[in-house]
Formats: C-alpha cells, structure tokens, sequence
C-alpha cells in the first residue's frame, strides 16, 4: 500500500465484486476503510473460490487493509449502529461506500438527514434500483454473441471475468475521490450513483460499438481475431500457443523483420493494392492473406528462439497459460513488488498485491491482509462513537455487536 | 457531464483505450482536458470501427468532452511544445496522462525538471517498459481457457472486450485523483504508473483466483455457468434466452417461488442432505440437479409471463441480446438520462453517454463530443503558453502545430 490517502476514514457496507474493490482500491492508497458485514457474514462471506478451511479466498482477496466490524444488521439498533458510523464526525471522514438498496435504511434522505456533507458512494444494478449482476448486464449487451468461434453458431459464450464488475468498482474509487474533491472546494456532499447497467451501455457506447451496431447491425463473431486490427494466436513449431499483435507502425515492421516475410508481404500489398505498413485496419482487411502467412512463418519456429527476436524488434505478443503458471511465475508474482507472502484469515500464507499502481518516488508499505471478521469492532466503535468499554460490552452481549471469537 | 472537477486543468497524450477513458472520466466530471495528437492523428486516429465517411467511432467514443491540440511530435520543436504545455504553470493545472514511454522525451526526469510538482500518471504495457496489450495480458493470465463451452477442449477463447485496458483507464482516473490528493496535503508531485500487466495479475489475485490456482490448480471449463454459484443461460418456452443468477437467500426463495419448484427442491436438499436457502455454493455443488429441474421448469413459460414474475420476486435475470437490440432499447439508450443524442466529429448524429455516475442532487450538463483534431491548437498554445497570434501562424506556417482545414 501508499500513503497518498493518509488520514482519509472511510465507512464501506457492502457484498460482491465492485463496492468492495472500490473500497480496497482506497485502503490501498492509505484511506483508513471500515468494512462493515452482517454478524456472521454478508452474503460474499462464503464465496467460492475457498480455502482448505472453507474460507473464502473471494472474500479474503477483495478486503485486503480494510479494518472490520461486524453488526447484526438485521435489528433496528444494529442498523442504527451503521448509520452512526457512517456519519460519524470529523473533516476527513464522513465518507460511505455501499450496494445497499437506494431506498432502504441507508437512503441518502436517511444518511444525509445526518450528516448533509456526506459523500456517499452507491453502487447499484440497475439505475432505477431493479436488480443486475455483472452477467446480465453482459448477456444485455450482445457481447456473449461475439465471443468465442464462429462454429458455435447461435450459442452466446460469457465472459469468465467479471468486466462490468470490475470497471464499475474501478470508477467508483475514482467517482468517490472526484466527490471529495468537490466537497473541499464547496463544503457539499452529495450521493453518487454508479448503476453497472449504465456502466455496460455507457462502455459500449465509450468503445464506438453502440454506433457500429447502429450504423451496420450486429458485429460477426471473429473468435480470437482482434477486431479491425493484426491480432490472433498462432501456434510455433514446438506447439507453443502466442497471442500476437501489431496494432502500431513499429510493431508491425518489427514482425515483418522478424518473421523474414517483406517479400510475401509486399507482394501481397501489391495484389491487393494496399499497403500494411500505416493502417492496422487494411491489416484486418487483407487477414485471409496475412493470418495464413504469418501462420505458415510462427509454426517454422521455436519459441524460445522466436521469443527474444519478437522482444528485440519491439513487437506485442504474449504466451498463452494456464493460470497455474502465471501464478508460479517469477516475473508476474514472486518477483513482483507488487506482490508479498502473507498470511490470510483463512490461516494461509499465500501472495497478495497491494496497490496496482506503483510509485517510485514513494516506498511500498507492507501489504495488509484482509481482516478478521469482526477483528476491530471495538476499536473502532469506541474510536468513532465514543463508547467505553462497559457500553461495548453490553453490546456484544445483546449480539449486536460482533467480534472474533 | 458533471462540474465537479470544475477549475482543474489536464493534459493528455496518448492512445489506444486505457489512458484515453481516463482522461474522459475526468473531462465528463468537469475537468479541462487537453488531447495532444499527431498532427495527422495518432496510432488510433484510424481505429474500426468507423464512421460512413471513414472517421473514426472509436477515436470520437473515446475523447468526448476533451479540447484537442496537434503537434508533430516528430520533430524536436513539436516535442517541445507538448513538454511545455503538460507543465504549463498553474495551482490547478500540472496533471499530464500519458501512455508515452517511460524513458522517452516525456520521462519523469524531463518533465519534473520543468515542474517538479507535476502529477503524471503513466500507463504501461509491462512495469518494467516491454511492450502488452489488453489480449496479451489476457492469454498470460489463463482466462481464455476457463472461457466458452467443454467442447472446446484445449481451444482458447480471446474475451472481445478489452476488460484490461478499460479496468485499467478507470483505475487511473482513480489514482491521478489519489495523487492530486496527495498533492494538496503536501506540494508533492510524482510520477503513477500503471502498467496494464500488474493491473491484470493483481485483478487476479483479488478476485481469490490466484490463490486457487496454486492451491488447486487450473480451474476448468464451466462454460456459461457461474463459478460457485448458481447462474446459466436458459431458454423459454418461446425460444427466448436468458440469464438467470440466484446469488443471495432473496434471489434463490423468489426463482423457488416463480418456478413453483420448492416440491422438487426440497426432495433434492432431502436426497442429498443440503439446504440451498442459504449458500449459493451448495447451489453450484449440485448443479447437476438443480439446471434440468430450473431448465425444464424455464421451458415451460414464455418470457412474458416469466419476467413480471421474476421481476415482482426481485429475481436477477436478463434477456439474452444482440447489441443492435440493446443500442435500440428505449430504457437502455434512448430514454437513459445518461445519452444525448449529439453531432460528433464525423458529422454522424448518433446518441452518446456522459458521465457513468449519476449525481441526484446536480444536474447533467450536456454531453459533450469529440473535438475536431485540432481544433483548440490556437486557444490552448495562447492561452497555457502566451503565443501572439503572430507566433502561433508561424507554428502552424512551419507545420508545428495542425489545426482543422
């Protein structure tokens, strides 16, 4: 983690991929986070991927420096804990990230009836509240009917990373971060709303897509050719599978070069009355020409004599792995400072990445793990609200309050 | 648009998708955002898809809201000028996004020589300057082998959308915010990198795969099931298909009660000694009992019965479309307060987003298109660098500076 959030305090009540991430992308930077859950768990606690204990993996990764409290949220009195919390004083805090429902007890009408400078950070489904999950906003977009090969016909295929997850948690942080400023200048707060059904639309839109289908209808399926560019997997003579590109003039001079193929591609450039060396679009148009070239040049070679030319000459490519691998790999993982062994809540000692971005100008501080459930509900309710000891207690007692075992 | 980050001014030079959506974000919350291009255009001047008259829809999708300036960055003199204007003077100014790379002429050292509180956020390819792109970070990682149905075998399927690189672009509105912070706190600039690569592998550590993978190996292929949980694709009975995800106990008790299944459902908790009420991982475990009872029972109904029902139980489901569909759809586009439908660079009248957060309490403030390359040359190079108009014509007599026809 960085420290270039020092001193913010910020409150997160929420489940899944993209609230949580938005919240973790803002610890990670330095911002003190409270992650609040149900007692026992919120509906994310026990999500696949697990540990051999049965924890979550999901839910250790997605929470990572993140301090927690936990709060039976389903009484009046637990709820009310939560919105104490959330609009608990102070300059720097009042900040409140949470997929709860829009009209329910974390309304802004009943947050800001609290605190009216809160900034209030809400992702949701669907922007009038309906419900979305990141695969239903893709299975609306048409996506799934362009992915994969052309032999599967009319069979739509999902997308294994949760994207629109992702991008919306990603924006959140940002949109989070463009409301405080707003705040310093104007002594405003105000709810920001982040619906993943608009991030969807508003990215297809973003990409030219929603124009293209309006213009010219649905885009065919092009499996792995990269569209309206030079981009497929090839296989080399040792059965090495590439992912290899050329999408600007040095790239793809530098491929030519490597794979020996000027002449083939001059005389194709002939024939067709093209040239490739500018526009990668006439590389996508001639690619019944190419693809076959550059196939017949990839399978005369081996990769580990392929491999260091395409790097001299500054191509794009990459291999293609299984996870496994990548996580084994020294370059990506253990030798990544991003990355440390920690130990998790489940007990194990695995590699965790802090921040995604790096800042040489400032040292990387260890990455913390996610916390135990519950782990500083004490702290932080007598940090926040004032409580002593004795009126904590009688809280964890009633089981409104809950803490580690 | 939005007016949050009104006053602030930011200059940008780059390409492709990731740095560009950055610079959007924050030019559709309120910011000055200033694109430096070739003149001519740079690398995705020209990027399908495209407009009737060959402009380009990406390029225009992607740089709404910003002013745009043309240099040749070929020749030392332009360089100069694009170096001036990224450390221009200013309390709000001195924010430079750049994908350039990290040891050209727009190094951190060059550019902090002349403003040494600049924040510049640089995106990358691989940390240490190599060359990737949003599908070589994908093969590297493994996804395309979990990605499309068993049948495939060992087939990878490429994801169409450039999960990587918008994850990334949001990510670095983000992190030039988490910067700006900084700065204010302490008069301390610095260089952010974010190279698409860490973003990639991170992303996979965060979501718990990593950790999976080398506890377990490679997950397999699940086709278009969802990993730990229940959601798949269905058909009704008028050949209509759809997602359906149940991911928390509400979800799950509104499918039961919609498919009027809880006979059949309780006879498979008894048989295999289970509850699905509560877990969703029990759902998955026992999928193979659950999809042909849920399949069937999906059969059955037509759509138009089946969604009101689905939607009054707060069931999550989504059709199954085709992007023509949904960029026709009067809730998704059309009626969205989110697109205008506006005149862009191509001369095309098509409907646009703005920002993807939306802020109850101010109003949206007209989408804003694409500049016309060039077409704010004249007003930034006087306004950030004092040129005479006297100056300015012999830049463009020269061929320094492009502005339009």
């Amino acid at each position: 983690m960085y420290e270039l959030l020092r001193g913010m305090h910020m409150v997160e009540a929420s489940s899944f991929v993209a609230c949580p991430t938005a919240a973790m992308y803002l610890a990670q930077m330095g911002a003190d986070v409270i992650r609040v859950d149900q007692i026992g768990g919120g509906p994310d606690f026990h999500r696949w991927p697990k540990a051999r204990n049965g924890q979550s993996y999901y839910w250790e990764g997605l929470n990572k420096g993140k301090r927690s409290v936990a709060l039976d949220l389903s009484r009046a009195e637990g709820r009310e804990l939560l919105l104490e919390l959330a609009t608990a004083p102070g300059e720097r805090a009042g900040i409140f990230l949470t997929n709860f429902p829009v009209n329910g007890f974390l309304s802004w009408e009943r947050l800001s009836a609290r605190r009216p400078d809160l900034v209030l950070t809400r992702v949701m489904g669907q922007a009038d509240g309906g419900p979305a999950l990141d695969y239903t906003v893709a299975s609306a977009l048409g996506i799934p009917f362009m992915t994969g090969p052309e032999s599967l016909g009319d069979a739509p295929v999902n997308a294994v990373l949760p994207a629109w997850d992702l991008l919306t948690g990603a924006y959140a942080a940002f949109a989070t971060m463009a409301a405080l400023h707003h705040r310093r200048e104007t002594g405003q707060g105000q709810e920001v709303r982040i619906p993943l059904a608009d991030v969807g639309i508003a990215t297809v839109a973003n990409l030219g897509m929603l124009a293209e289908a309006l213009r010219s209808g649905d885009r065919k399926r092009y499996g792995n050719e990269v569209f309206g560019a030079f981009g497929r997997d090839f296989v080399t003579a040792d059965g090495q599978r590439i992912m290899l590109m050329a999408i600007t003039p040095k790239q793809w001079r530098g491929l030519v070069r490597v794979l020996d193929m000027a002449a083939d591609v001059a005389g194709i450039e002939t024939s067709r009355g093209t040239s490739f060396a500018q526009d990668e679009a006439e590389r996508f148009l001639h690619r019944d020409a190419l693809y076959p070239l550059v196939e017949a040049r990839v399978a005369q070679r081996r990769l580990a004599e392929l491999a260091p030319a395409l790097d001299a000459e500054g191509c794009c490519w990459g291999p293609y792995r299984r996870m496994e691998e990548a996580a084994r790999d020294p370059a990506l993982v253990g030798g990544n400072p991003l990355f440390e062994a920690i130990r998790h809540p489940s007990g194990e000692t695995y590699p965790a990445p802090g921040a995604m971005a790096t800042l040489p100008a400032a040292s990387r501080i260890g990455v913390r793990p996610a916390p135990v459930l519950g782990a500083h509900s004490e702290e932080v309710l007598t940090e926040l609200l004032g409580l002593g000891s004795g009126q904590f207690s009688a809280l964890v007692d009633r089981k409104l309050v809950g803490r580690p075992a």
